[in-house]
C-alpha cells in the first residue's frame, strides 16, 4: 500500500513519533517545520510499504545524532542531509531507491520526509527501533546483524565524515566522538540496507502508527483524559503515574542529554514519588525506589494540559504530566534485542521484566 | 636524484628525524625497527627527489596521530597503514604514485617507508614541516592553501573513518576526536597533493638531511660533545642549555602528551634553571623565565650519555641533558607560516623572535 505524506499528515506523524520516541527522537515542533518546509516546496512524498520494495532496492537511514538539548538549539541548514546521504549512496556505489527512518522521534522520524521531499524519493513505511533509543547499535538491523555503515556525519560547516567500522558499537563510539565534536550534534547516514534483508529486520508500519496516533491526539484535542484512554487502548499500554514535576536533573555532555525527573504523585493511586531517568530517551520509571517499567519497553510522558508527549529537554519544573508505560516491539524482548537494548546495556543493574508483569506482581 | 633506502640507512634516519622531531614525531627505536621489517620482507625502498615528479604524480602522506606517550604502547598490526592509504587513493579516485612524510621524526619519518616497502612505493624525499608539530593544519601545505583532506585515520580493530573537511583545522578537530575515541593514537593518511604542487609548497630534502644528522651521531659514536658541535655546525644551532632534569610534569589527555620539563643548570653558564614546555612537541625554552627559544624554531633535548635525541615521552628524572636551537625551514619565520605555527597557535602569550636574534639581545 502506497500512500501520499503531505503537510497535515506530518503534524501528526511528528506527534504520534514522539510519543514512540519515548522522550528522545527530538523535539516534534522542530522537526515538523522542518520537514513541511522542505514539503511546500517540493511537493507530498510517497510513503512504500516494506513488501513493495524490490529485493535488491538499496534504502539508507537518516537522522541526527547527539544530545536533542543541542538539536533545539542548533538546527541544521539542511544541507548536511542531502551531503550524508550521499556520502553513503557514493561508499555503497549506488543510488538509494527510498529514504529510511532508523528511529520513532519527533526530528527523527521527520527530517527523512525532509530529505526525500528534495530528492523526490519514497520514505519506507518502517524504522528500526519502533521507538527511539541513544545509541547507533540499538537498532534491530544490528541485531539482525546488519552492518551500520557506511555511516556518513555531516554538519553544518559542510564537514562530511565517512566511518567503516567492524562493527555497530564501534560506530556509536566513533560517530559520537565526531558529534561532540561538531558541538553536540550533527546529522547521520547510516545502515544501507537492501530491500531483502529490510523485510526480516525492519520494525514495520512505525510511520502510519505514528499518523495514527498523532491523528487520534488532533482528535482529542486538549483533554488530556480522552488522549490517554485512547493511547493506551490502542498500544496495550497503562498510566503508570499522574503527577507534578518536583525534581529534575540534567546535563547534556559526551553527546547525550542525561538526567532524571522526580514527579510528586497527584493522585495518591501509585506511591508517593515516581522517578525516571534518561539517556535522550527515558530508560526506567520507579516509585518510591521500585521499577514500574524500564527499557527496551517505552516510558513515555505526556503534559497533562496538551495531552501531547514531553521531550525530555523539554520537562521542566512544575509541569503536570501522565507517565505511560508502553510494550516494546517483540523483537525487544527477545535475547538478540535484550543484548542489544536492555536495561544493562544502559548501564542499569536491573534486569528486564516486562512492565505488565511488573505491574501484575504488585 | 634517487637513492635506495635500506635497513642502515633506516637506522639513521630514525634518529636524525627524531633531532628534528623537537621531542615529537614517535619514538626512533620503535620507528625504525617498524620501517625495517618491513624492508626485510620486501626490499629496500626508493627516494624520490620532488624535482623528479611528474606535475600529476598523486602522492599522500601517511603518520602516526595522536600522543607519543601512548604511541609506543600501542603500536599499529601495520594492515591499518594500508587501509588508511587505499581509502584516500580511492576518494581521489587515482592510484598514488609516491608515499610522503608529512613530518620529521622518529616514527612518522619511518613509517612512510614501512608502507612504501609494502606498496613498492617510492617515498618523497621531502616533508610538509623540516620539523614535527602537533597538529594537522601546521604544515607547509596548510599554509599554502592545499588541502588536507580527504584524510583517513584507521586503527588495529580495522575501523577505517574518511574525513572531508572544510579546513585543516576542522580536519585536526575531528580526526583528534576520533583518534582519542580509538585509544590516543592511530594511523593517518592525508594531504593527497599532486607533484606540481609539491613542487612549491614542500620543505625539501627533510630526509637525506635527517640521514646526514643520524650519520653524523652515529660517527661521533656515545661522544657527545662531538655530536652537540657537529649538529649546531651543521644545522646553524646554539645549545641554549646544558644541565639535569630536575622536574618533569606530564600528561597524556585529549590525544596530545603536554607538560614541562625543569632542567638545572651544570655549567653556571646561562642562569639557574631551564624550562621546556611541550604538546607532543617542544614548543617553548626559558631560562629563569626569560624566553631562549620557541616554535616555530626548533627546540631538541639531546641526552648527555648517548648523544641522542629524547622525545618529550621518554623525558625521566634525573637525565644529564643538552637543549638545542637550531632555526626553522624558512617558511615557517613568514606571515603564512607563523599563522599556522607561530607561538600563539600554541596558546602561548609571546611573539615570535628567532632564537638567534633573542640569543643576541641577551
Amino acid at each position: 500500500m502506497r500512500r501520499s505524506i503531505g503537510l497535515e499528515e506530518l503534524e501528526d506523524i511528528a506527534i504520534g513519533a514522539a510519543v514512540l520516541g519515548t522522550g528522545g527522537g527530538g523535539d516534534p515542533y522542530v522537526g515538523k517545520l522542518w520537514a513541511q518546509q522542505r514539503i511546500i516546496a517540493n511537493g507530498p512524498v510517497e510513503l512504500v510499504d516494506v513488501d513493495d520494495l524490490a529485493d535488491d532496492a538499496l534504502v539508507i537511514g537518516v537522522g541526527m545524532m547527539g544530545a536533542p538539548s543541542v538539536i533545539v538549539e542548533k538546527i541544521p541548514s539542511g544541507a548536511e542531509l542531502a551531503l550524508a546521504f550521499h556520502a553513503v549512496e557514493d561508499a555503497c556505489g549506488a543510488s538509494a531507491d527510498a529514504v529510511l527512518c532508523v528511529e520513532a522521534g519527533g526530528i527523527n522520524s521527520t527530517i527523512p520526509f525532509a530529505l526525500a521531499a528534495d530528492l523526490r524519493l519514497p520514505v519506507v513505511n518502517a524504522d528500526g527501533m519502533g521507538r527511539a533509543f541513544p545509541e547507533v547499535q540499538m537498532v534491530s538491523f544490528a541485531a539482525y546483524g546488519l552492518p551500520a555503515t557506511p555511516m556518513a556525519v555531516a554538519d553544518e560547516h559542510g564537514n562530511v565524515t565517512l566511518l567503516r567500522s567492524v562493527s555497530a558499537e564501534w560506530a556509536e563510539r566513533l560517530g559520537r566522538a565526531l558529534v561532540v565534536a561538531e558541538g553536540g550534534a550533527s546529522v547521520i547516514a547510516q545502515y544501507p540496507i537492501r530491500g531483502r534483508d529490510l523485510k526480516y529486520a525492519a520494525i514495520r508500519e512505525t510511520l502510519t502508527l505514528s499518523l495514527e496516533i498523532g491523528s487520534t491526539l488532533r482528535a482529542a484535542g486538549r483533554r488530556s483524559l480522552e488522549v490517554i484512554e485512547a493511547l493506551t487502548e490502542r498500544l496495550s499500554g497503562v498510566v503508570l503515574f499522574h503527577g507534578k514535576v518536583v525534581g529534575l536533573t540534567r546535563e547534556t555532555a559526551g553527546g547525550f542529554v542525561r538526567g532524571a525527573v522526580a514527579i510528586e504523585d497527584l493522585d495518591t493511586r501509585a506511591g508517593g514519588q515516581c522517578e525516571v531517568i534518561f539517556q535522550n530517551e527515558n530508560l526506567l520509571a520507579t516509585a518510591d525506589g521500585v521499577p514500574l517499567a524500564s527499557v527496551p519497553d517505552l516510558i513515555t510522558i505526556l503534559e497533562e494540559e496538551s495531552g501531547h508527549p514531553v521531550t525530555t529537554e523539554r520537562l521542566r519544573f512544575g509541569m503536570r504530566v501522565f507517565v505511560l508505560g508502553l510494550p516494546c516491539a517483540p523483537l525487544w524482548r527477545e535475547a538478540i534485542g535484550l543484548a542489544k537494548a536492555g536495561p544493562r546495556c544502559f548501564g542499569l543493574d536491573l534486569d528486564y521484566v516486562p512492565f505488565e508483569q511488573r505491574l501484575a506482581m504488585r
